[in-house]
């Protein structure tokens, strides 16, 4: 498992009936290799929330996926090329996202009310005579096995980093107070 | 929800087919208030394990569950000091866990080769007789649910403890600054 890519972007979330809000959301591409059977290479995009547990929008992307998304939506690349195009195009949202009226916005519509079930997510570039749809992903929500594998991972990583913390809190206090020792002598 | 107990035990767990091995778990004893629609008290018992993220039994015992029980295994007191006599056994337990000959023994077993499906759970004494079952518990191996929210749980703690933790080295690091600037003066 590669990643390739994971930042907190603005994301113009809108269910149904409802209005269209902002929400920051962490998007992540991985690169998932697989050599057993066979030689086979998945592109996962996940979308989570660094303040909600819950949330969780997935999607994997197989090199026959990426054939009929191809077609579908009128890509000219090829799978090799399209981690890094779908990066630029997410690295262009993330450059904007600060601006009053960005150019590249990051959608993610779903059919029921409150975010749940198949979501969409599409990049869309706004000029002044209509809104360009760049890519749209459909997303499914992460089911209760996937959310628990995405917060054990998280839980693992939390680990790591409040053990490296104390390291560093023990390191300074140690550090400091010899200096402090050393200059009251 | 009130926690009533949580202390990492020496278990010694058996699966079919396989040797006995030690492990620590954590025993968790919470009492569940619920007031409506029925006022409804729940006791839940629940096994985890601080190493493991997936690991998690648990089971709850509602006032009607615990008549069964008690008809089941003749136990002579009732649901309102159950807990409390629970409590004292698992802490027997905890204070003999160091001893070579421990006489009181927590056992975690079930039917299939690894530890999986429902489990029992029990307090058995050892004395030069024989191995007396104090009390015996039946407990269901967690859903991906109840993983997914018991992990939630514990990030959302782990989250806290870290901030603490930064909160710390920031005001270490500070005092110590000045206390050792002072002292240079």
């Amino acid at each position: 498992m590669e990643e390739l890519f994971s930042k907190v972007l603005q994301v113009n979330v809108r269910c149904r009936d409802c209005e269209e809000r902002k929400a920051n959301v962490r998007v992540t591409i991985e690169l998932q290799m697989t050599t057993s059977p066979v030689h086979k290479r998945d592109l996962l995009v996940k979308l989570t929330d660094d303040q909600d547990p819950y949330f969780l929008f997935n999607l994997s992307i197989s090199e026959e996926d990426f054939q009929s998304l191809k077609v579908q939506q009128g890509l000219l690349i090829d799978f090799a090329s399209f981690p890094q195009k779908f990066i630029d195009l997410l690295n262009l949202c993330y450059s904007e996202q600060e601006s009053h009226s960005p150019r590249f916005l990051l959608h993610l519509s779903c059919q029921s009310p409150v975010l749940e079930g198949p979501a969409n997510f599409s990049v869309v570039e706004t000029n002044a005579f209509k809104h360009l749809n760049h890519l749209s992903l459909r997303l499914a929500q992460g089911s209760d096995k996937e959310v628990k594998d995405y917060l054990a991972v998280c839980l693992s990583s939390l680990k790591a980093e409040k053990q490296a913390l104390e390291m560093k809190l023990k390191k300074t206090e140690d550090d400091l107070s010899r200096q402090l020792s050393y200059a009251q002598q």
